[in-house]
């Protein structure tokens, strides 16, 4: 290689090739500068996914990263900080409830988060249902909220990891997404940027989420584990089911109200479940192994800090939320166990009822969404409600219908096979 | 798939699958339209670069490229028509001679042409040397040379293929030139679609080509005389060594005086070998196999027919050729046989003295280039001349003896194979 210029780079990786600490600096500047062109870049892109990069590798471009722009500091915060991160599936409402619930344990939580793109729904559109509240805070409303409250969950400045940001974009309109080095690295120079003292992860298994299979969640796991560790940040991943939605619903405003029973005491099981495991181990990694989270689900506490922290937002907490202006009821075609409810089809079917979005341009339906009557493993009667579809434009009913044709099965009970939430860890 | 979006293409061959003929079509005609941006066709020619196509594939594939613009006829002229084709190498300037030496033997040569980059010289390029030649023909004004002369060698217009057009220029930049498949459809594309009866290809091997063996070149040789064949046109292909330059010039004006001296019935004996061979394919393929090119040669209609071509774009053949400012003289580090003379190294270092560029908007210099005092074979005594570098722009000597510091040997008369022009023929 005579100079580093983008070809040189895409070549060596193509041919499947190490890339250089020197190329993958470079090309992340050059990237940043726009000197790399993105069709230069998703051609690497391409060739990552598909001849892979080695640990070390991912370390340099995740640190490439990291270099393109800020790094924040919470070390001035009295409280530990503490952040989580969700690899993305149906019905994650978690962050909603989670982040004021170890705030009222004493972990401070920064959550800078992203919207939804395809499937996956987004945390900062489902806090947006809510009249008043705003995603987008100056780093010093930032660091003011999370001093007083204890949890800030706000958009991402554009100072943070830049080349991420134009990577994230370009991947997903280049069939580049599904990759465990360029995930990783994604999340993690994000992460890492933000400041955090520790980190979980919960990384999601199954047909709703982007790892299909235990051991490709696995390797993600221990890749980020690698890379939070390197750079000083506690890291623990937990790897959790995503083959049928999580809760009850899917949909913004939807799973902002299912939030809220969560916090009020309530709550679908699986939601509780994981809210309370992940909550754990934040606290843990935060140093306060001796928070008790389902106390301060039961006492109110962490109620008290939903609110403290959805008003420090300019958002109102006791108002109704939206509802979509048309329902249609989808009923059980049979008698028997529910035995499959598909979470990539529910997410399909919320994203094109108007939940989602197919382009960043796009805005979302705040009421739009799927809400569940039966979870896998309970009885239904043919005809009685499975699903009901919400929208604002019923022209969509029918496209939701056809993504959940082959989602449902019901059967004999000896057909269904219960999954445990938590699958395994990775610390 | 759902519909027909770029993402679901992509992804069909990024994961290893066939692209439907349905996806071929769409995907091609929507970026030939702009609706499939550049980043993401990047995308999908990194994946068909690394996860192939099928030979069904790639026929379905031309035949979209083809179908993105207008067609040719030359079903009117008096004379059958047939085309040459080089995959490209250094110190190829065959088409010059052997363009209106075909015509001189009676066949009529529709020679439609690209610019060089990168390494390998273009034949526009060489001809522009020659005071006033102009490559920009309309399509009437190329048929009435073609009628007229019998041969014309200029710019294909951008009604040609022009998926082709894009694509080429964003593979060029993306690494992703490399493909057989994509070689093959971006050749026959436009060779199909310019209307040719017959076509021989000339595809090079070697270290200056970008064939580097000759299985891949075999392979791609058979890919394009199989979609030839396929769409009515009689194709055959020569497979020639390219691991030292053609001739004894790399460079666009010493080109052509070299193809100037073949006219004259000289010239460097593999520059007249390789033009006798396929002017006798090309004779052949046309249905005159009863033609004597090497008659041609001597009696000086080829060069009869070659000032008739170059008067009629309005070139002067007598004219002198435009000459460097400056020469640099590389010589013999040694005495005994010159064993080796890397094409490819010729070919880097004409390229950064002046004759080719590195962006499609650089021009070029037609005296810049590389003269050749011995050819692999040659006998040499240390300190003897090896080389002329010629340049307007001394201060690229450097740069050009960089890039040839490993590609001379000299050694024993034993450690020189000599190789065959033509190592094979497929048809």
């Amino acid at each position: 290689m005579d100079a580093l210029d983008a070809i040189s780079v895409i070549r060596a990786k193509r041919d499947g090739g190490r890339l250089t600490d020197a190329s993958i600096d470079w090309v992340i500047d050059a990237y940043t500068r726009g000197a790399v062109a993105e069709e230069q870049m998703s051609a690497l892109a391409m060739a990552i996914l598909l001849n892979g990069m080695d640990r070390a590798e991912i370390a340099r471009w995740t640190a490439a990263m990291i270099a393109s722009g800020e790094r924040m500091d919470f070390s001035g915060l009295s409280r530990p900080t503490v952040d989580k991160h969700s690899t993305g599936g149906v019905g994650d409402k978690i962050t909603l409830p989670l982040a004021p619930l170890v705030a009222a344990c004493g972990a401070a939580v920064p959550q800078l988060s992203g919207r939804g793109l395809g499937h996956t729904g987004g945390t900062l559109d489902k806090l947006e249902s809510i009249p008043g509240w705003r995603a987008s805070l100056s780093n010093e409303e930032m660091l003011d909220v999370l001093d007083s409250v204890g949890a800030v969950i706000c958009a991402a400045g554009d100072g943070l990891a830049p080349a991420d940001k134009k990577l994230y974009a370009l991947r997903d309109v280049t069939g580049t997404v599904e990759s465990i080095p360029l995930i990783a690295s994604s999340i993690m120079s994000k992460k890492i940027a933000e400041g955090t003292g520790a980190l979980v992860l919960d990384v999601k298994v199954g047909s709703g989420a982007f790892m299909k299979n235990l051991d490709d969640a696995t390797e993600l796991a221990r890749t980020m584990v690698g890379l939070g560790t390197d750079h000083g940040v506690r890291t623990i991943a937990l790897l959790t089911g995503m083959s049928a939605p999580l809760g009850r619903t899917a949909g913004n405003a939807l799973e902002v109200r299912e939030s809220v029973e969560v916090l009020a005491g309530g709550g679908p099981a699986d939601v509780v479940e994981l809210t309370l495991a992940l909550a754990r181990e934040m606290l843990d990694a935060a140093g306060l192994p001796d928070a008790d989270p389902a106390k301060a689900l039961a006492d109110g506490s962490a109620m008290d800090a939903w609110r403290r922290m959805i008003r420090a937002q300019g958002g109102d907490p006791e108002a109704a939320l939206p509802v979509a202006r048309e329902q249609h009821v989808v009923t059980a075609s049979a008698t028997g166990v529910l035995t499959e409810l598909d979470a990539y089809a529910v997410g399909v079917a919320a994203w094109r009822l108007g939940a989602g979005r197919a382009r960043k341009e796009d805005s979302v339906q705040a009421g739009a969404g799927v809400e569940l009557h039966a979870k896998p493993g309970d009885s239904v009667v043919s005809g009685q409600p499975l699903l009901t579809l919400h929208t604002d434009t019923p022209d969509r009913f029918a496209a939701a219908e056809q993504a959940l044709a082959e989602a449902i099965r019901i059967g004999p009970a000896a057909d269904f096979t219960p999954a445990p939430t938590v699958l395994a860890r990775v610390a």
